[in-house]
């Protein structure tokens, strides 16, 4: 018989949300009565912007008539959406990117869960935990993780924690690793790092031959112009970073499903033989053999949100939920919780009270306010004692959610 | 340096159609004048279906909608799509399959490069050959494929050659192998296997506990009810296949991205101690982590196809190509060169005369007709002397190319 790949069993059975959904049925069933508030899962709920909208009927009737149908696209991308991102995205934060640098792809979870594809498979990861599931679940799939120790940690992957005490900043490994995954601003802790800081991380690669998987998921909801909402707006950073972008919290696409990564030509890795190769091609035949581009209604669309009002639109999509995650974070401080992040991202990450577990205080939440959160601990080993709350309800939820968090009588 | 994964390496930098289309762009660039007619990568040209259109604007105006809009969708595929599938494909061919062995897709490609992830490095791979490239270049990604041979053959891979002489039905491999990989109809020698071949390899498969992968791609072009379109139809294949579907050919969907493969629950593969798990769980695992669903109006279209009118449409365009299929392999036929397939499928799979390899004949095809086929030995060592016309062109470029090979010169 065929034998499968036996690092799937190491995982438990369900991804994060997946437990999260189940525990909140189960509640659901005891407490029929009860309006559950989902601030779980970071799920956008405010519908396709106009300039969106418009596109995706234009495009279909492209596609309805002979003359303008679209078959198989370039397994890169359309290049009008590349060359968008170019020049209205990347050029004006001051960032050089080849078209052909950038991958358009059918969002940020599909790459980061592939990108390990390209890599040796002896690969040594350090993540700056906690950090979005995917990183540490694909890295066990590939056989990179070691076994999980009594510790809830991974042996194999070098883990750098993200706690109030190093202001969310994570500190160097002390052993070296062939990739770094950093996220920011910061999925689950809402945190971010300023260009100086980010300069230290880009050094520290340059210097120790590591690679950067730079994850840049919510930089639309950076507002401080000291923080960069790219790696590349850091010198030397081409050398030496990946570069993951979505569509999906910019432009409200989680079930559009469009994101690109930045593969520049500049980024090298050796063989075994010990030369170097740039990373460019070896992701470009990854993505043309096993990926056939995104949908070309999908990618009309993102292109869209690049243009000048498309950019309004997703700006006041970006500003509804930034006064969600204000009113919220306020609300949670206000009842003398500690809490971070909200500010430059959409993510409020509170400390339990009385040393509580995450899950401890998920289901405290739960049955007290009936709002669903995300236990940290779903985010790695430094996310034990924390939740987060997202700010991508609706602003009636939100008020609603605030409501009951100013009624509960939640013991410090 | 982080070092790569040196299997990308043995691998030639670009995949099969971007050399053809490379090919192409040098003769254009002498011969500017030529009116080439692309008969090589598989790629519809008729418009979406009026029913796939209307879904498509309706689902549009639903994530409009505050109310009706959707972020994430299941990573397994919207129900209504599933169960779609279940009655209105799977039961009317005795097929009992349930929603959860269906997992909706971004296309075959996708499915048919990742699905590797759940195998054990060592996995033996057979192949009928010759093949979809994908299937070949992901082994040799995975590191399952050994080093290239003088002969043209990865030796770590079990080639089963389909050949004139043994009717296209591959023969048994002598070793054993872990996975064997079938798609018939097939592509690209256009040549199907009845139930009771088909019967064989099940059999075959449950005697020596090999895992079929079966790829049943262009089952929408079988017209001969002898020909199994679902490897299903057999008795007891739940146990040893998957099966790999698309709505690209059946629905005109390349530009649309959109397929399914079904992993059933009874079918099994040991872990390292020996024991049997199920797959499903397995790539449920695999999905819900390395991939996000499909975008939710896709995923409308996709539904649209499988209402009575979207079959109907669907059919239409099947007769429309199949039309196509049948002039051109008569009109190649009455050139005196040998040609297989074109009737329960899409693809001409055309013997070259003199002896001359794939390459050769290709430049020659072009040369002399200004016509754009695709060399066989891209789809593997048993490919060589052949080369594959497809019947996906419109109408009107079919009878124009007809008409240059009625006056073709051919030296055979």
């Amino acid at each position: 018989m065929a034998h499968l790949n036996d690092n799937f069993l190491k995982l438990s059975a369900n991804y994060l949300f997946s437990e999260v959904s189940k525990k909140a049925n189960a509640f659901r069933a005891v407490h029929p009565e009860a309006e559950l508030i989902s601030m779980g899962i970071g799920d956008v709920t405010l519908p396709l912007s106009p300039s969106v909208v418009k596109a995706l009927h234009d495009a279909t009737d492209e596609m309805a008539n002979a003359a303008t149908f679209r078959g198989y696209g370039p397994e890169h991308g359309y290049m009008f959406l590349r060359e968008k991102i170019v020049n209205v995205w990347m050029k004006p934060r001051g960032v050089e990117i080849d078209p052909d640098e950038i991958f358009i792809s059918d969002g940020a979870k599909s790459d980061i869960g592939n990108m390990g594809d390209i890599f040796a498979d002896d690969t040594k990861i350090a993540i700056a935990d906690p950090v979005y599931p995917v990183y540490i679940d694909s890295t066990v799939m590939f056989g990179r993780s070691g076994n999980m120790g009594e510790d809830g940690k991974w042996d194999g992957i070098i883990y750098m924690p993200c706690l109030p005490e190093n202001g969310f900043m994570p500190q160097f490994p002390k052993e070296r690793a062939d990739i770094i995954i950093l996220c920011y601003p910061n999925n689950p802790t809402g945190t971010t790092l300023t260009k100086a800081q980010l300069k230290e991380w880009v050094d520290y690669a340059r210097e120790n031959e590591s690679i950067i998987i730079y994850d840049t998921a919510y930089e639309a909801f950076v507002k401080d112009p000291e923080t960069p909402r790219s790696i590349y707006e850091v010198e030397g950073a081409k050398e030496v970073a990946i570069e993951i972008h979505t569509f999906s919290k910019t432009a409200g696409f989680t079930g559009m499903r469009c994101g690109y990564t930045i593969v520049p030509k500049a980024l090298k890795a050796r063989n075994a033989k010990g030369e170097l190769i740039s990373l460019n091609g070896l992701w470009n035949r990854r993505q043309t053999t096993k990926f056939n581009g995104t949908a070309y209604i999908i990618q009309k669309a993102a292109e869209a949100t690049l243009t000048e009002q498309g950019m309004k639109e997703c700006n006041e999509m970006i500003d509804y939920y930034m006064r969600n995650a204000k009113l919220l974070k306020e609300a949670i401080t206000e009842k003398g919780l500690e809490a971070y992040g909200g500010k430059n991202a959409p993510y409020i990450w509170v400390k339990t009270p009385r040393n509580l577990t995450s899950w401890e205080f998920f289901d405290e939440v739960l049955a007290d306010t009936h709002i669903i959160c995300t236990p940290g601990i779903g985010f790695g080993p430094a996310g034990e004692g924390f939740v987060r709350f997202t700010a991508f309800g609706t602003y009636e939820n939100t008020l609603k959610a605030i409501d009951r968090i100013k009624k509960w009588d939640v013991k410090l």
